[in-house]
């Protein structure tokens, strides 16, 4: 199946990249009556098959325990496909900060303002923050947790996920020079 | 042989994330009278044959010279699979720290709590220590050598070593961009 | 095409290193009546056909929006072969300084002097800016955006863009490092 | 041939770990009456053909830079296989210490002292200096350039250099942590 290749094909290069370690993250792409998801536990640049979850309704179990976040964002928002990562230098930076604000030229174009909302993993608390902040941006970051990048392609989301680790690794190699000529 | 197809599986990824360097690091999984484990000096991302280790009596002078520390794992704990790496930010935390707490939202899922443990390679001493600490927890570092892991396959051990290295990595992001604000 | 698999090549040597992310980055290679340039928007170590520019006249929509430096550069310099790419080293160093001296020797013989140039990604004041800089080096980083660096082929101006972050790498461990000692 | 598949399996290590970057770095493995070296501004990873060196007399233009200094080192001392690195923390480090103590506990039992050498990169000064740390030890760095290792085989010489680097890194780690606490 073809949107099995697709999945597979952007979670190596998630991997790839460092912006996920072992089974974490997950990703998602809008359907007709609901969206595709990779598997609870499941490798992303090794997902197997996918799982149908309706926009309502009960949940496949095996669905990735991040199902009710993805859900909330294809409700509130147009998005068509969903990144969540773990990169490093964007969960530091989120543990500091309220807002960020890349001082890289593809940051200021792509993400010239990256919020950081609460949540615990797998809370309605944390689909409704996530799903808020991507009706008015592509990506956004869960305090100590990880990226969520919403946009019309994986693709597209996996390059804005891509962008706001670049951003972040900017921002702790400057803090580390700059604090110093103090 | 399906078991060694699975270690290489685990070796090739480990080494992927940086999580082992060259001939470092040692695998190993529970079997009815003894173990499987990667043999003294080969790469886990190519481990080729595995040795069987009983649970008593003479050892195979080909397995891993860490060798005593699974065999006391699998005695004093009932995990089925042991991970042990040498991840840069694990073992370079444990030498200035004796427990430690992530401030990521995986780390405070998986492992909140991560005990540093004394003891040289290969000696009964450092076997012991870390039998007693995968006894309340899924991982233990050794102070200034590594990360052993116990779970009940080799992919749930490979992940906490993963979760462990990244609560660390984002430790020392922390820690220096905090202290600049001081 | 053997050109295309040049380009594929060194594509995935950029990305293996870490001095591209996603579809960041472009490369091209000067031909007779114009130069070869990777599409816009594609994965540079996957880049699939290329677009031919003409060294004056319409420009083909596909064409990498950084077409009109990769032209300057070709009107200005005697270079064959440009790599652009966005190492995250390079970039934080270049809004900290106008100029950068390695300290590694492979930093002093192939860049002793690495210029740190102005100007707007897709401008003509940063195609300006950089081919008057590659006309007396082989390299040149846009402050906040990349390294652009040009060679008589793509391993050659790839070979300077690696020891160009290599040396920035390097500068910031030192920075870190000797300040402490204060 | 058989010699030119190892030096490649080594190389394809070197890269992956980043121990490496683009052309930099070289191997070479001691034969009956001179030395097989990779040829000058080769792919480690990819390296062709290999080319014989005579421990006396006139040298093959197409050999490494370097040829000296390995002449010199299987002169003067017994191993057989060098690898020759550029790790980034190792060439950090040796610009501000003439010794490193690791305090891991690899560097500890491979390379409990790791002295850092002078020397402009090709110079017969160089070569010496080289050779005469590793008639003593199995790894040693030249200031500012790069790693030597020499020991039975390349996959040995590779592991000093791996053990090498982690050692290095982990001193950075520590040594921006600890300074924090003053």
């Amino acid at each position: 199946m073809e949107l099995t290749d697709e999945f597979k094909r952007i979670g190596i290069r998630l991997r790839q990249e460092g912006l996920i370690g072992a089974v974490f993250g997950n990703l998602s792409v809008r359907g007709d009556d609901g969206f595709f998801i990779t598997r609870a536990g499941s490798y992303l640049d090794d997902p197997g098959s996918l799982v149908i979850v309706p926009f309502s309704g009960p949940m496949p179990p095996e669905a990735s325990s991040e199902f009710r976040l993805h859900r909330e964002v294809y409700r509130k928002t147009p998005h068509h496909a969903i990144v969540h990562a773990h990169p490093p230098h964007a969960v530091a930076i989120s543990l500091v900060r309220d807002e960020i604000i890349p001082r890289d030229s593809e940051g200021e174009m792509f993400c010239p303002s990256i919020r950081v909302v609460e949540g615990r993993p797998g809370s309605d608390e944390m689909a409704a923050n996530v799903a808020d902040a991507l009706s008015l941006s592509g990506a956004v970051i869960v305090r100590g947790h990880g990226t969520f990048a919403g946009a019309k392609t994986l693709d597209e989301a996996y390059s804005l996920t891509s962008s706001v680790e670049h951003s972040c690794r900017v921002l702790f190699l400057l803090h580390s020079w700059e604090d110093r000529r103090l």
